[in-house]
């Protein structure tokens, strides 16, 4: 910024006139961008969304750094026994969720608002509705949770939804594998937004969450979709929406 | 079927003894299996589905040309005006589906047994499922269509599927573009064999009936399952269930 | 009804005890259901979206029809001059997006509430970001506008994303083609909810809209995403988020 | 059911009018459907097909409590060594097909009714094919097995397919890899319905079953089609098929 | 070829001796080549194979001019009525195959030698055996054809199958769409090469001659393998082979 | 850009602290940014580049519309004659490429550096090898053209490429289709980058350029590579580094 | 057989007339083909190739039990340690290829005759060229290697390819991976006939061998193509062709 | 050379006179090639790139021998602690890049011109920056590093990008994985050369590179690209690019 100031000193003390600082100013923008961008007070802050972490591929010490580093809020996914023993020694007694394989660095609490649905088709969808969970959390909304309502029998969908819409959640975040034909069903009954998250299960053609990808693209009902497993991403930005609903 | 006749007669006139016709007949037993083949009375007998002519890509000439060659019943499925107008001139007044855009000819009446249900996702799908009911219909089965039942509101569709099973029908043949929900909610649903048909519709990724396949594939229903907008396939199979159901 | 009615007054009456009719429907709970299912009040209702009927292969007739038989505000997308002639000659002057191709046949207006953005990167994007402008508006959004601000000259973005903050629009749609990157910056410098949708524009390898969709879904900021073109689809989430987000 | 059940005391007692009542049973269908669903009696006795759980990926604990739930017969599929050494701590000595990887729990026996055949290509399909023979007895079908006939020298396949018609076998299952094609050849041969199996072996270019997949989908024959590997869902469905055809 | 002559020439005047010559000749290699690669007698004479020019895509007088240049035969393929007049007005009577769509312009005729045989699952695939009957011709084999020997019913094919293998061809080339059985089958039975040719036939999943492409990859038989609807290759390469085996 | 020269004033005439008008612009860092956005020269001159119009898709009008707005060389593609027709009504008598369908309007010529050598396997190539000849040439390159020199016969490659070196050309853009290996042969020969264009040719499996992309992108000789036909893509990298190897 | 049998001896006593033992073959057509393929000698004799068992994924006692069922030359592929102990103690000192990793169990040794030839591109490929090598000497040819002649220099093929057409090859097998260019190279310079073999090398877009095998399948010169990796597969074929040239 | 060289020598001597010399020559063209060929000087040479041995999946002898049969400078890619010892005990003490686990051995040290701009988007992109940034300094040029730049916050980018063009980089490489925005937007800034270095992060659909590399060849930049992970043929192309722009 000292450049910047200086200039701007000049024009002050009657050193630099106008037109000259003006095109000073000018002749580089993007050397000015890049002063204003070192100011930038951080993605956290701009967009609302802790900054994530991926531990797997990265060695326990870089894991520390980076999250030194950071002054906001911070998520670390898919940590092992290694990260979350390196992670507690350097900051202590930290959070962490064993389903998503999360841990979570809170340096200030967020305000509480929004409440998330959260539903899974079955048992192996947990460990990414779980992702969402803690991500919706951290944000600070109340996240209501209906894990293996199943889609072989439908019927058993119906009680938690219902639930669901007497607790006013602002949004639906449905994590389905396989076919993936729930978020759709969801979507069909529903008056909130639905986020729909493939979940890497089946084998053979389709699988591996492609199938189940593919099907929420070509829903007849009306949903958004993040990419498979993305439970980070489906929670962020039902995040997003539950604040967003309660901010007026 | 000379030469195999011939050696019979040999044998009963004593030219030939056992052991020598024996060992001429061993000597090339791919020339014996082609003489058998060639008495072969047709495939429609053997496994009990009428010969399906595609017209698509053909000349008028052609198609009447191999219509004339059958012995049994016949389909011919895709079929344009000239298609049409060409068959009706050969063979005089014959049945036309005009949504399955099917020409049947029948020449031999099959033996009323068995009943198909026939469900379509939505309007689009008609023609595909058109196409199963007449292969089935001309395989001697009764057909009963619920069309369109949609899914995006599943309760749409208990009504017709309650009268399905009011009147037993012996299998039903689903149909659904997009993301092919419908037969995996049927499945679930119902303790009679279920055929899936994935439809050509729906645009973009997994459009085309990709989606719809790959849906079918991976369902925690239990399924089988056609090639995409092959209707007579899952027509001629359903018909197989359907009178094999009744024949005991 | 009349069965379930009719259950009742018997109760009521004493020819049926409690036991015997509680028995009689449990005895078939999918007869039941049906009867429920049959009194639905319309999907427009329970998930607050117009119906939308695709024209694209249905005859002028066909789609005449089934708006008719429609009870809530209706979107008839992809429609041709002959659509178009038909509907208007049936109900008379309708509303029509002429980028978007869709008629809008509005039955009762929806209230007003909440405020969605919408991007474009390119020229040739502008028609699927009418498609979801149009909904939005059905829906009774206020829609804000943003087309062509390019990705190659990403500092085109920032004057009409700074003027959409400032109308504290609670969701954003970006539209890009190629290799889809816009989504993904915008969702980098925003509070709100961001919804990418792939265009299908570019050839080669990745080509329409195939890079653009994956590129989204791979995104390292936070975002949601629809099919390739779908603007309807995200139009339609995008009300049901700005129109959450102002219910309270 | 409680609520349901109080509803109607009071329009016997007169507390309630007919149409009140009517009115709140309508007011929230979807509640009422739950109730219908909350005694719901089980998918098996609905589908008539055993529940399935997958093993993989869970913990045998995980296993053990799923399996205690269940009230119907169960298939544990894909387990290990571990999966079995707990299951029969809790439940005894159960019935376990070490090449299909498949433990039994019955808890009430299935009527014997249906025959079903399964055929293999080669030996590494059997363990495919086991899946499909334990699903089908399980289901009370009496299963006629002929492993590893070959596709190059098709001469193989006659005998035991001779045997197959013979002894009236109601559907058959047949297992192939790599190029896929013996479900066709079979479908050409027989009258009953043919469901084919794709099995993932195989390398390089369609290798894992997928040149199998699409050459069943694309078959001249008639024939419908689970997925790779999916023995499970071919059993289940040719026992449906079986069953069918034998209960006239 | 002067710069290279006037070396010799120095060399043998006595103005460059030995080493010098063989030096700068040396110097540059990639001259050298190039200077012996001008005086190439022609690729058809090197790999005994004639030119083949596709017209799709070419402008009448594009043809005849390309025609023109080449010393050896011409096969011209894709033809349509523009290019078949032209290359007539150009070069008079010139032989036309109308299934194949392929002109031969004949300038020295072949040596008869090798026999090849052709055979199609279908009637669809004729266009592409006829390419590879043409081509094999053209190289002075016989062909000996046997067209649309389906697959359904496998036993149509022996008496064909039979027919060739009395007449001693050298190789056989199988054209089949859809799932491309037929090559497998055939080269189960004989001893002689086998070139598989998937043709573009069938629709759905696996359609357009990818599924047959897979299915003869993966073959359990032995067999080679050109591209989907690459008749000409196959027959190229059949009469290679032919050629060869009489050659001794 | 009045806000920002405003608050410069502001501080000359003492009416705004340095500290405080450092304050001002902080706050909003994203407004000054956009204001510095404004004054942008234009892309052209950042990276050097013209501007590029696909014509495909649009109207004339909408065409004569955009190239109005732009400041520098303009380069319109794939026009038909319409476009041409437009442009040439509003712009009077441009510059146009029939084999590359290129419109090239110069508003300020470049200076002259730089060679680049264009190379093509087939006539097909030539559309494409003529948009990259017609943007480096519009860049100031001089452009060395080698086009048909086939592949089959290696040989053919040898002169042109000499021809080529000795002009001293600074980089070689080399277009094939098919299976695309011209550009690895001639990166295994030369010591100049080279640039890969895979060409839409070629039907059947990996046609329409895909192998002839995956080639380039696997082969063992070092090139980069642009998209399928992306000719435009290719000329504008090369005449960047041919510009680049001419500015010491 | 026994059936076949006293027809024919209730023929020659009389006990059946001709026309009825006529029409009893004809009844059961398919019993009869049965009774013949039971005597088949074997497909090894009937095709000339030895068999092939894939060892991988089979017990070391399945294979020597497989083995042992084999009347034929046998070539165990893809052999471990294990196995190979296995077969040894059974079988005694067979041949081991251990690059290859073939054993081979020749029970007849072949007729010699016929040369092929096998070429790689690099040295990863020659596990899959030796496969050929292996199968082709089993089947009596001569073969000529000539490994590792790269192609980034493509002038190192010449020597080895002059020597190859020296000693009269009759047919030559190219294996390459990553780009897989040697086998069209090698094609367009030769006139016996050439398989190419992608090698599963190369990683990122087009790796293990996708682009190899594409771009051999769209390659411009003439040859045919077995599946990545099937090393055996183009051996066997290539030996095929070599015996056909050596038979006259 | 024997042969063509007495060939000199009789022209010389008058033994064979120019014309019956040239046709001898001319007579096996080839052969004379392959003379020429065997003097060829290496391609280091020619196209100035060292050598690169892919070490993995090689054994530590089998590296140890190629490396020795090279003359120029030798890249070791890949590499594990078995090579390195290896390596090591043979040719003394070799530099090593443990991030990009190359093994550099220098025979004659490249002279110094040209400089490489390298950045990555995130952390786990720099073990493929390190594989460019080790080619491109063995061929001699000055590497400017940036990693880690994001991209999620554009603006982090600003800075070193300036640096970089104060520094006068020749050509940049930039390493992105997941969506792959980075090397567009890099392009939309810069005039010198972009090569965009696809890198195998990020899980899902359009995961491990994908994604990135479909979005950099549908960049609406101008940028070419390498294939998924290939930094080395980045290096080596930026590297020529390099050398290139500081020859004149």
């Amino acid at each position: 910024m000292a450049e910047f100031r200086s200039i701007l000193k000049k024009v002050r003390s009657g050193k630099l006139d106008v037109g000259e600082a003006e095109r000073m100013l000018r002749v580089d923008g993007v050397e000015m961008i890049e002063e204003f961008a070192r100011i930038d007070i951080g993605r956290e802050k701009r967009v609302g969304i802790p900054e994530v972490i991926l531990a797997e591929g990265k060695t326990p010490e870089q894991v520390v750094k980076i999250v030194e580093g950071m002054r906001g809020n911070v998520l670390v996914s898919r940590v092992d026994e290694q990260h979350l023993k390196a992670i507690r020694k350097k900051f202590g007694k930290v959070s962490y969720n064993r389903l998503a394989r999360i841990i979570v660095i809170v340096k200030h609490k967020a305000e509480r608002k929004g409440a998330v649905g959260v539903i899974t088709a079955g048992t192996s969808d947990i460990r990414v509705a779980e992702e969402a969970t803690v991500v919706a959390e951290t944000m600070g909304c109340t996240v209501k949770r209906a894990y293996d309502v199943g889609v072989a029998g439908i019927h058993r969908l119906f009680a938690p939804l219902r639930e669901m819409m007497k607790e006013e959640v602002d949004v639906i975040v449905v994590v389905a594998g396989r076919e993936g034909t729930l978020p759709s069903i969801v979507a069909g009954m529903v008056d909130v937004p639905v986020i729909g998250v493939p979940a890497s299960s089946g084998y053979g053609f389709g699988g591996r969450g492609e199938a189940a990808l593919k099907s929420m693209l070509q829903s007849c009902s009306f949903l958004t979709v993040v990419n498979i497993d993305n439970g980070i991403g489906a929670g962020a930005c039902a995040a997003q929406i539950a604040r967003r609903a309660n901010e007026h």
